[in-house]
């Protein structure tokens, strides 16, 4: 299994925004489809061994699943839709049950750390301090952190701090949370480049 | 310079398509602007030795250039428009003086084979086929050359196989265009693995 938690600082936390703005009014909703899109698409299905978790504004995560999302496309659009019905539905999520959304989408009531906690795996926060991805051996059942076009907040910064199992870096440029993790995932399925 | 060439089937050629549906109505022009997203877009900033090539149904060219581009922005609608706006003025695009769109865009009357013949550099063909990108230098000056969703036909085969100098695969899964690029700049970036 293959986990990426993203998130989204400016993000949504009510359905009440357009489709047609996602960069403004909604938030940098589009980077955050995108990385919906990086986490889970082949070139014709869906990566089964694959989740990606977005979380709003330390506030809600809409959690896609691989194995068993259904409808699901690439663009934007659509996937900021997902996210809209998502928030629609919000009230259904109380304490740690989620509201389901559609098939293999559910909205969870919790920040980062609880997020993290919740997960079972080796946590790696994507970050340029981080050692070279190609001079270490993908972990088992890896969860990378990234945020958006903004650093992490000092408090997730802390949860991370207290939690990360390794810190990678991807290369010297530092790129979009979505690229990462299309260069994320081809580390891991070269297994770390060294297996076409 | 790196330069990223992609083939779009179904790609409009007019510009009477409408942004709220890039993947039907406009022919898949969401990844299509994914892939000049993905070619051009640092963190916080432009790849300014980066161009995209966006090829339509091999009847016309818009050329996104890293070094001059202007008010260009993430998103797929933005893109989309910004191509909707080359088509509006393609009947000033004659032989081969392009048309002006905005800074950095610009709308060539040509198709794959006349665009491959007017690019210097070293021509790869992104291909599952090919020989493993990690075992390979990165060539000077490389021009990447990808289809969209489906298959190059045969006459942009046939083209290519009179022209490409390498051919490459970054990995053993079928990824998206716009993933490809993502993964390709960084195994530039990173000197093909050996630079971090």
């Amino acid at each position: 299994m293959r986990q990426f938690v993203v998130c989204g600082h400016e993000a949504p936390t009510t359905p009440d925004f357009p489709l047609e703005d996602l960069p403004g009014a909604a938030g940098r909703l589009d980077l955050l489809a995108r990385c919906v899109n990086a986490g889970l698409f082949l070139s014709h299905g869906i990566r089964e061994d694959s989740r990606v978790h977005l979380v709003l504004r330390d506030e809600y995560v809409v959690r896609f699943d691989g194995a068993t999302a259904r409808g699901l496309h690439p663009d934007e659009r659509s996937t900021a839709a997902r996210v809209r019905q998502a928030l629609e539905v919000r009230e259904e999520a109380i304490g740690h049950m989620p509201a389901e959304v559609a098939p293999g989408v559910e909205l969870y009531r919790m920040g980062l750390a609880e997020t993290l906690d919740a997960l079972a795996g080796t946590l790696v926060q994507l970050h340029e301090d981080g050692e070279p991805a190609a001079e270490h051996d993908p972990p088992a059942d890896p969860i990378f952190v990234l945020s958006d076009h903004s650093d992490f907040t000092d408090a997730e910064a802390e949860s991370l701090a207290d939690r990360v199992d390794a810190r990678l870096r991807v290369g010297p440029e530092a790129i979009h949370a979505d690229h990462a993790i299309a260069v994320t995932h081809n580390y891991l399925d070269t297994d770390g480049y060294t297996s076409y």
